[in-house]
């Protein structure tokens, strides 16, 4: 069996955090038209070098005038003044304003020789004879912008570190810049591992247990949105000569470089030899959860490569999306946007309540992903949730603070990913957070929006349809039996359940349809199969959901039925059923294991089995329910919902919505 | 003289958003790689079409078992088992578990046949005769990702209208998604108006009244910040065909076109004529200040062009730069946003307190430029800004809510671009906006960050180095006597002196240096000018200074003091003086002049006149002094600037830092 290194000598957070800022990871200034500038980061003072604007300018439509001339003027005893000419804007005058006259002059145009002042048209009457009434006096100066008033040369304009948004892009167009120096964008290199790791788009064996990468876009966009460059290089497996030879490719074209995907210890093993021969391993292993494999170093270039000869900075990120996303945004994303001259976005972190109380006692940082949920206050959650130390505790975030909730499916899931909104660092030495306590959560992107609406329960394509309808919904397919559960713990507003449903909840129910279920069987049911009888009698391969499914427990039902009826064990029927114990958590798993010829029926819809153009037995119908939390009925989450539900149509195969659920 | 076309029948604010929003701007559905998906929106619901993981996976690396083979096994009494094989992620198994064996396998690898759990690898000790001691019992699926656990195929992944952040990108890379639909980017077609106007970068020539096009760039990024996608088309000057032909092909080639640009009644009169005539013009004028001429309507497309014969949407915006980001901001960014299926960014508004009071009674509504100040409270300033209503009004927002004070230089100066943060709307029924009072700021942008230092005062280029060094200032050269006039009236953090101050300020100094000043003069100085008495004994033409400048207070204590010595009154000196009473607004204008030949003397520094390359002939020094609001001493904006202040040094000529300003 190969080495496997150990992490025993975890570093603290904080020196991974110091040590990765001291790496050189700035790229330097470069030079891009005005035009593409937006967003970037001024990298030095901009002076003004011109007068803005570059003569006196007439600031209204109307007359321009030596201001002397209209003293005393007045709506009762206008002073008139003979019109010599005109100037338009972008013209140069060729008249010049004596006593006693006055020239038509538009908004922008140059003030004629002469004149010191402009009348507004609005205040002036044409004669017959050609002389202009002036119904108003004006001072020297008045509706006139002096060259330089409003930006004066040699004045300082922007200063360095400015970012550039559309404001500061119409200064510049104003002081005639068409190209600005600004922050380079560092590039960031990505380097996946793992012998298993497909790109998205090409075909998957699951047989050789192949997944599709999922680092690689998510890091790149990462590294984007915090104001740096992505380079993706190819899929490096744990072979010593090709992960050296892409990093260090990688290092020559890049400030840093980044490394996630196998999380087995014998790939980053390899890694590690790579960068202690070509480069420096300054840190490895954080005591911090998740992430405590993360390496810190620094990665010389390829020889002879095409950029400069000093080393890139390189961080290795833990393999699972979660963990590498968590690594990425706490000490990576910080560091690029650092190097890049971009504040961290103020959108960043939000500051939250517990929703529930959180035990924790490892001893290492953790760095907990939680959920966010819009428009609850925590006082109807905290409550219901269990724990007699629940007590709201003090703290400065309003009561319109989002809850906050743990996430924790292991880290090795991706629907983590976009069940979590974010990070809450706990410190090492917390033992709980209390529910209502006030927490500051660091967003996965500035770009997040806490959902308006959690909802939980069993998955139904009806219900998927229902959900687009709403503005921001987060939805957990956990079954009706965990659905029903989690409501009762008082955290989201709805919970969806099919079937029968044995827990006793006080939830109103809002509105629902009903399913037809049974078994799904191959096209044109070659087996012959009639119904559940069947698959106790006859030597059948069925394909079942895990018990938090709301099918499951209506199949139990039927089976508790069935044993009635024969004057039979309930037990006896079921093991009987070949694959009856063995439930997918997969919402089409059955019907896909048929249509794939690894069973002769799986539990399912009629829906599903239409759509995958599969035979289909049918062995009732069964109530699916939309139970809202109490405490949320007046939210606007469940407001937004009972108003879709009102006009909801459902065209589905198998479903019907009663008029009254 | 042109017919004027008048807006008499001004619409309301609410018909003009109204009738944006009841425009078609949205250009539909696009597929774009998932590799550039970030920060689009998706256009439909992506359900997952494979389970995740494909196959049960191994979370851990260590030993596939059957799980009741350990039962009972401890660390005291370790279960034996026959280690058979191993099982490497990325390859399909070839070997099975039996009871009594076991396979090693590393995590993300295919759980071998017969096996349901995995020992953790930490949990096991290899022995001599090549079995493994299990010293700890696994339950059946302990360390197993089962398939589909993660993600369950045929089940919602991501709602129509999610917002792709790198975890969305993620959640898709995991689905094998290579590729996705989102809603297409409005393209917006921007057309200057003016015949004044010329592109930055291009030479401009003053004398004809050009300047340089402010608002294509800005409106241009505007429109990418909104989520649409700008294109930009020649001006177009007052001509009806010329501009009928660029109307028309932007109607051609966008979803919206947007004019701007040349605000003189007659280009507006061409453009009103060209949307009548080809289009339609659904309203003219609204009742806002700025805005009032804002144009809405529908353009046809050209004949025979290459886009689709529907016609596109219109809306003319006002010329001024800060009216036209405005209007923009107000009325069309949110109906690109819209289109483009982006919400408003949480960042896009502040709750902030007024610093003044602010009386108002035009009688319509008023989208009021502002500027913001973070980390100063208004108690400080409310009390001493002018006023006796001024008393502190009730309002939500935290002590730590940015002050707003309105920003109004004219809508023409483009530096209001810069010295405003964003706009708050005032009710046309409001007659004032009391110290204190709560208000909401719309930022021109949402990645505009208010400054944490607002200094005004006299124009120094030593200064500029000293604010390089500062995060966030913002800085106004309004001159010393109107920087200390404002820095009494106690809105500023800091106000900047040079010269005699007359003006009693309890405004304690925190650090200064010396200047040397004087007549800037053509290099080697052929006028062979001494001193200030050569410019009243001699025909010598002057440029002087504006009466705010410390510059021009030093001058006219030497002209005093020139009056004394001859015994004359001061004012017949300054009648000799061609020029003296002209004074430029601008920093370098009188040396500019002098570089220009236009005059033979100005007012300046030796730091001026040496950076240009001209002659200097010295009156004297200086003092400049750095005057702090007492109330913000303890602040972190005064606190940075003295900090920078303690290491700062000057190296420019005539420039002396004394110890002790």
């Amino acid at each position: 069996m190969s080495e496997r290194r150990e992490f025993r000598d975890l570093a603290d957070p904080e020196r991974a955090h110091d040590l990765i800022g001291s790496l050189d990871v700035g790229p330097g200034v470069e030079t891009v038209p005005l035009r593409e500038a937006r967003d970037r980061v001024l990298a030095e003072r901009v002076d003004a070098d011109l007068d803005v604007p570059g003569f006196d300018r007439a600031s209204m439509d109307g007359y321009a005038v030596r201001g002397r001339d209209t003293f005393g003027a007045g709506e009762a005893d206008p002073v008139a003044l003979d019109l010599v000419g005109e100037v338009h804007a972008g013209v140069e005058p060729d008249v010049t304003v004596e006593a006693g006259t006055c020239a038509e002059i538009s908004t922008g145009a140059v003030m004629p020789p002469g004149a010191d002042a402009v009348v507004m048209v609005e205040e002036t009457d044409e004669t017959d004879d050609g002389s202009i009434l002036m119904r108003t006096a004006v001072a020297p100066g008045d509706n006139v912008m002096l060259a330089g008033a409003d930006v004066a040369a040699g004045s300082r304009a922007l200063g360095p570190g400015t970012r550039l948004t559309p404001r500061e892009i119409g200064l510049l167009s104003a002081l005639g810049r068409d190209e600005v120096p600004v922050r380079a964008r560092p590039t960031v290199g990505i380097v996946s591992t793992g012998d298993e790791l497909v790109r998205p788009g090409d075909a998957l064996d699951s047989a050789r247990g192949e997944i599709y990468d999922v680092n690689s876009y998510t890091i790149a966009a990462g590294v984007e949105e915090a104001g740096g460059e992505p380079r993706l290089y190819p899929h490096a497996g744990d072979d010593y000569d090709e992960m050296e030879r892409i990093l260090r490719q990688a290092a020559d074209e890049c400030d840093l470089v980044l490394s996630s995907g196998s999380t087995s210890a014998s790939a980053v093993d390899v890694i590690y030899r790579v960068i202690e021969d070509r480069g420096e391993l300054l840190l490895h292993g954080v005591a911090v959860k998740p992430g405590k494999p993360m390496l810190v170093g620094r990665l010389d270039p390829a020889d002879g490569g095409e950029g400069d000869d000093s080393p890139s900075a390189y961080v290795g990120l833990p393999g699972y999306p979660v963990s590498a996303l968590t690594i990425f945004r706490t000490f990576v994303a910080p560091a690029i946007r650092e190097a890049a001259g971009l504040p961290e976005p103020r959108t960043a972190t939000v500051t939250g309540r517990m929703a529930v109380q959180e035990r924790y006692s490892e001893g290492r940082t953790r760095l907990m992903p939680v959920g966010l949920l819009e428009g609850a206050s925590v006082a109807e959650t905290a409550e219901s949730a269990a724990g007699d130390t629940a007590e709201t505790a003090a703290g400065d975030a309003g009561d319109d603070a989002p809850l906050v909730y743990p996430v924790d499916k292991g880290s090795g899931a991706t629907t983590s990913l976009v069940e979590a909104d974010g990070i809450v660092e706990v410190p090492a030495d917390t033992d709980y957070l209390e529910a209502g306590e006030e927490v500051e959560v660091r967003l996965f992107s500035p770009d997040v929006r806490p959902p308006t609406l959690l909802g939980v329960g069993e998955d139904d394509p009806a219900l998927s349809r229902l959900l687009d309808r709403l503005e921001r919904p987060r939805y957990l397919p956990v079954g009706s039996r965990e659905g029903l559960r989690r409501l009762r713990d008082g955290l989201p507003d709805l919970a969806v359940t099919a079937g029968p449903v044995d827990r006793d909840v006080d939830a109103p129910v809002i509105g629902g349809w009903t399913r037809e279920w049974g078994l799904v069987v191959p096209a044109d049911n070659p087996a012959d199969v009639t119904g559940l009888a069947d698959l106790v009698d006859r030597e059948l391969r069925f394909v079942n959901r895990d018990t938090n499914s709301g099918l499951r427990a209506s199949l139990a039902a039927a089976v508790d039925d069935l044993a009635d009826e024969r004057g039979v064990d309930r037990h006896d029927l079921v093991e009987a059923v070949d694959g009856f114990e063995l439930g997918t958590k997969a919402h089409e798993s059955p019907a896909r294991k048929v249509a794939a010829g690894e069973a002769d029926a799986g539990l399912g819809l009629r829906a599903t089995a239409d759509r995958l153009g599969l035979g289909f037995v049918s062995l009732g119908t069964q109530p699916v329910e939309l139970r809202v939390n109490p405490a949320r009925r007046g939210g606007d989450g469940v407001a937004d919902l009972e108003a879709a539900l009102a006009e909801f149509a459902i065209d589905l195969p198998g479903y019907a919505i009663d008029g009254d659920a």
